[in-house]
């Protein structure tokens, strides 16, 4: 492995859970009965462990919507055509998605990533960084999606991705920023299927959906075309290199370098659906460590996100059947977790209130 | 009945499930695969049906928290002495509360109405109303809680506060907004226990919470004291006026008119957790046309909602585990419900962001 990516999986920290201790005292002096708040307080205390504040401040979010190309499409899993990977680029830019909605509804930042789109952008833009080390991961049907090269430095991009988020937005020492992630590209559910389906170690029956909504003829298909990508790479389940290159897409690689660039600098990463939470999988695969710096977004209607939220011992925040991906769901709840903390800093104490407490 | 009172109801009308097929078809040309977005799109329709838009804009979300006493707290059933009621208005009115912050969060404006309180407040403020009848319900473990003249007058004083609602704040003719209901009241889940175990035809101890937070041996003096208002009192089930004022409390009757006159004004209404579910149940009485106007914002931990929200046949949006009251709920999800219009207005189609249709 590449030094640089060596040097900062060894130098994941395990969050600060005597933090998170301080925390449950001050929500316990605020005028409200005592844990009255339920999962809004848990969510308080885990950024207070993660960002080493008993009282974080919340003060920019940002949501990256990674892109790339699959050309296991070939294989008839997506209902849509492979182009769409390309337009959803182009209407993530011009704010027409969904995703651009949900951020803008939220208050937080859309930064668009091409981690490997079959064609190439034009596009100058600050929020659109071009992070690819190919146009798309081959079908890997018929052998590796990618090299082990290619996957180490998209690795880096990613946690390139977040030191690039934090040169470029100052913040001053208590200051803390929520980072979402989110993608697109057509084929990907098969990418996450066969990832979860391995790692967890579950039939790929149990993990494979109908992703953008196929048909039952196509669901069959999908399934045998996940069994076949793990029965022609046969990955090794202790190298989690050797599993993105075999059977890993770039957009997944990407995140899974966001998610190791968060956790080394101590931010709070929110998954979205399926797609995501797979990078999360493998993410945790490097190093375990850095599942607590993981919140789960939302429950999606993908019935191998359960399995992966299962595995990483995650509690979604939202369950509200969504499917769409982009990090829709990731940002909508990072609003929640951000109130959590305006929770914190804002409420009133039982003294400073004059409210009488329990008798 | 007073005229009013009879008038609004009889003139409730059904929600017009018409135009949600309309909505429906515009949200299936939007870019995302059909159904993606899961409850949100079910939530939008709900708000087409309501207003009678297919495309309904949200402008304004408004929460009343209402507050009263209950002397029913001479029985031991409460972890807080009664004067806190008195103390949360002012820190309602000091912005210091849980809702003022969930409510700044989401940008929605906190109308503080006493409607019971046993102390007078001398505040002059354009965000408080006083609308009480009297300075709190009588002990029902005693004989009635209110008189039939108070309870009319206090429902017609709710319905007075979506009018100086409507009133205050001009819309154009497509412009809609969102009330949420919330409540504060040391005491007021022993009356609301009461109410759904007599209205949903459950036993008491099935009903009975923790409420602020009592211990083992004050659960099971609760359970009695509900036990004993429904056998003392013998309310007339096909009479909710006789309900409420021989088990009902100030706020609850107060929230049953803002619920109705939402209705009758086609105006969504967002519950938040037990007390206000409560109120619901009650409005559901006068005219079951009202559920279809209602949304359950979250599920309370208090034991006894769920078996309200299955009675109404609502699903509520948010499951945090939380047990605040004072509207926190209902306004944190009446920022998604805001959202699923957002949706319905900002969204591109597959048409206007030349993006490709299912194959």
């Amino acid at each position: 492995m590449k030094d640089k990516l060596i040097g900062l999986i060894n130098n994941i920290q395990l969050v600060d859970s005597t933090i998170g201790t301080k925390t449950q005292q001050l929500l316990d002096n605020l005028t409200k009965p005592k844990g009255s708040l339920g999962e809004l307080e848990e969510i308080a205390k885990k950024v207070a462990n993660i960002t080493g504040y008993e009282r974080p401040k919340i003060t920019k979010k940002f949501v990256f919507v990674v892109a790339a190309d699959h050309n296991v499409v070939e294989e008839n899993v997506s209902a849509y055509p492979q182009e769409v990977t390309y337009q959803m680029v182009l209407n993530f830019l011009n704010n027409g998605a969904g995703i651009n909605v949900f951020a803008r509804h939220t208050n937080a930042e859309v930064i668009v990533v091409d981690a490997g789109v079959k064609q190439n952008f034009n596009i100058v833009d600050k929020n659109f960084k071009v992070k690819k080390v190919n146009n798309g991961a081959k079908n890997f049907t018929k052998g590796p999606a990618l090299t082990n090269d290619e996957v180490e430095q998209l690795i880096i991009n990613g946690i390139e991705l977040v030191e690039e988020l934090i040169k470029n937005n100052i913040r001053k020492k208590d200051e803390n920023f929520i980072v979402c992630i989110g993608e697109m590209g057509i084929g990907n559910t098969t990418v996450a299927s066969t990832l979860t389906s391995f790692i967890c170690g579950k039939p790929a029956y149990e993990v494979v959906g109908r992703g953008t909504g196929i048909d039952d003829e196509r669901l069959k298909n999908k399934i045998c075309v996940v069994e076949k990508a793990i029965k022609v790479n046969k990955p090794n389940i202790n190298n989690p290199i050797d599993i993105l290159s075999k059977i890993g897409g770039c957009e997944i690689v990407c995140m899974t370098g966001i998610i190791l660039g968060c956790a080394f600098y101590k931010i709070p990463i929110v998954l979205d659906g399926f797609i995501s939470t797979a990078a999360g999988l493998v993410a945790a695969c490097f190093s375990c460590k850095v599942i607590s710096y993981m919140f789960a977004g939302h429950l999606s209607l993908e019935p191998g996100h359960k399995i992966q939220l299962e595995f990483l011992g995650l509690k979604p925040i939202l369950s509200l059947g969504m499917r769409l991906g982009e990090g829709t769901g990731a940002v909508l709840a990072s609003s929640i977790i951000e109130l959590s903390c305006k929770i914190l800093n804002e409420m009133a104490t039982f003294d400073s209130a004059g409210v009488s407490k329990k008798l």
